[in-house]
């Protein structure tokens, strides 16, 4: 344990750890809806532009890049609320989506679209139908 | 983007993208009530004994070693369904929780039990008080 501990995890000073890469885990989800939408990576400076724009910024690993969600695809994700947990590695942002209310880069509104199925036969992925609430 | 993107994203093979150190992220829900417990990490050997055991098993990053939620403190998670996401790389476990039904190390149900304030007197957290749903 870090002798920091129970400050991060019993104050009100919002002390965001960081990884060895400068990112905290983002977990995303629908506010109005309450699941779970995508789970993407702030760095500090996404964090600070969250916060002060009130829309979710996150750092893009793949494009080494702040990520203003929604400015090419129109799903701008209004902050509701965002919730950090005890040792201040990762945060809950419950949003409001603007365009057509999706998050994923394939098209559709959750990144997880697939449940894994695993029984005699083997372990394989599962479409979750669109007609099928997300739970 | 990979050159194996699409059959990730699209195909029924379960093929989790684990990162430099072998983990996985997994965003862990409450199957009743629908909100996140907690956020962890899981490496091949966690996801395999999950699913062989049908009880949640994470990596300790901390210890060092595969972490049977719930050996120590009776919180275990038993699996209803898991997902993942388009790039195989986060997992969403909606489990069933044992012992008194909470999740965190602090004693509490979720770890995520404070939410980040911001307005013009700055950053600060704020406690989600226990009578209040989790939203």
């Amino acid at each position: 344990m870090r002798g920091d501990a129970p400050d991060r995890e019993e104050g009100l000073e919002l002390r965001p750890k960081f990884n060895a890469d400068g990112l905290a885990t983002c977990v995303t989800i629908d506010a109005e809806r309450g699941d779970v939408l995508m789970v993407a990576h702030m760095n500090e400076a996404a964090l600070q532009a969250t916060l002060a724009s009130g829309v979710v910024h996150y750092w893009s690993r793949s494009r080494g890049a702040l990520w203003r969600k929604g400015d090419t695809s129109g799903q701008t994700q209004r902050l509701i609320e965002l919730r950090v947990d005890c040792d201040q590695d990762a945060f809950l942002a419950f949003v409001e989506v603007g365009g057509d209310g999706g998050a994923c880069h394939t098209g559709r509104r959750s990144c997880f679209y697939r449940r894994v199925e695993n029984d005699a036969a083997g372990t394989r992925l599962a479409f979750i139908g669109p007609t099928k609430t997300n739970r």
